[in-house]
């Protein structure tokens, strides 16, 4: 499973202080736990209070690097941020563009342009792509399917491969009025978007959005995580620092037949 | 979600135990404590080494009514078992007969048995048929789902409602060598299987098998369950008294849509 872990982000405090007195020690502590945990990416995200959030997107980026080769998902709705953060990162062993919807109100071509970014930033350069479009997050599995399929036909049209495409259904909070609903369509969408190519392309999602504001935030995480993977999720935005989260991971994907069953199957996974 | 507690089983030590001391407390406690972790049925197996199996069902089936109004799950592959069970078992409030094969080499109308039993037990009474016939349990996919839909059709013509119909697709063990792939398998059966009738038959697995001989036997069983309510699990032979097991369950409900959210979900589960 593809986990991109998801603590470098300006929204929570200890990085967004961090970010703040231009303290390097707690983003390379983080990025050293997180790539220890097992993280395959690591999220890079300013967070709304950095005053020039191109420059902070730049001295993570440079401050993460001087101490680990993990690749990165750099990760902002603004081009210009995902763009400045290219300019200093390394991509060869894989980079991530954090995120772009199908289309905006005021950018009609803010997909073209991720993919244009992915595209020079070499053949190992991904992109997550949300089942959003100008009409805003749709409600139902339906649009959702639409959305993706344009996506990928978009990615294909621009010779981008549909297997470096990541599709992000979206997740909303249980906790939201109304939004309760949400968990079953988006894992009746995830059965429809794996088979919209050949090879499929991945799926990921920000896990922690369906528990927030929640009580039991890891177990409501663990558990939709479990139901996602055996919908056909192979990659999340996650907190790999969670270590039952991990086994959950571990254990999900010996029981889908990614992992073959050992006694020792969680020890396994972790690579120890 | 219907949950049928496994407990009762002559294969554990305790009760093959007290079975053989004519025991009544040992039996009576399992039966209470099930009751109270939020059993809906008490599965009643006599295990395998019962001299007299007839009439150790009657023993097991009027020491735990002595105690408990608690609905029984009569567990023998012997017809003649659980007829003799059924003699005993009050069924005002229901009873399932657990389990019959579509068919067998030595007993071709083994299901006609089954449902001729259920349907003089009365209108609650359920049965559990397994995917499996004449020629073994199924490997694959399609030979499950084709036995499925053959109990299914014979339950019809038979006048028996689909609803009281739980379909077992049959777990076998994730550490026996070749049965790894068998989980998927399995989630995929169940996404026809519950297409088979509308309403749809229930389905239940005997969620303990998956793990049995595995180490991290809660975990497993854990994220199995999971996995298969969100593909249309409704009823699962458990072991209830597994508290972080029930704290899946409640989770999984809730995030199914089946049980609102509430920041107390896990409790308003359990209904205290």
């Amino acid at each position: 499973m593809i986990l991109i872990a998801e603590r470098i982000n300006g929204m929570f405090k200890d990085v967004k202080q961090a970010i703040a007195d231009k303290d390097k020690k707690v983003i390379q502590d983080l990025a050293k736990r997180q790539t220890q945990a097992g993280a395959s990416y690591l999220d890079v995200n300013v967070g709304t209070a950095a005053a020039d959030q191109q420059a902070t997107m730049q001295w993570l980026v440079e401050t993460i690097q001087q101490t680990c080769a993990t690749p990165l998902c750099l990760d902002s709705q603004k081009p210009d941020v995902i763009a400045a953060g290219l300019k200093v990162a390394n991509t060869e062993n894989g980079i991530i563009l954090n995120s772009t919807p199908l289309n905006k109100k005021t950018d009609d071509k803010i997909l073209d342009r991720y993919i244009d970014m992915a595209n020079q930033a070499g053949p190992k350069a991904g992109i997550i792509a949300l089942t959003m479009d100008k009409n805003g997050v749709p409600q139902d599995i339906d649009t959702r399917v639409a959305i993706a399929a344009e996506i990928v036909s978009k990615a294909a049209d621009m010779g981008f491969d549909p297997q470096r495409l990541f599709i992000d259904p979206i997740i909303l909070p249980v906790k939201v009025p109304d939004a309760q609903a949400q968990p079953t369509n988006i894992l009746a969408a995830m059965d429809q978007i794996k088979l919209l190519a050949d090879p499929a392309p991945h799926m990921t999602v920000g896990l922690s959005n369906i528990s927030q504001g929640a009580t039991e935030r890891s177990l409501i995480n663990r558990i939709f995580l479990a139901m996602a993977v055996s919908h056909g999720l192979d990659s999340a935005i996650v907190d790999v620092l969670d270590e039952e989260l991990m086994n959950v991971v571990a254990t999900s994907e010996m029981l889908m037949n990614k992992q073959i069953y050992s006694d020792s199957f969680l020890k396994a996974y972790k690579g120890t």
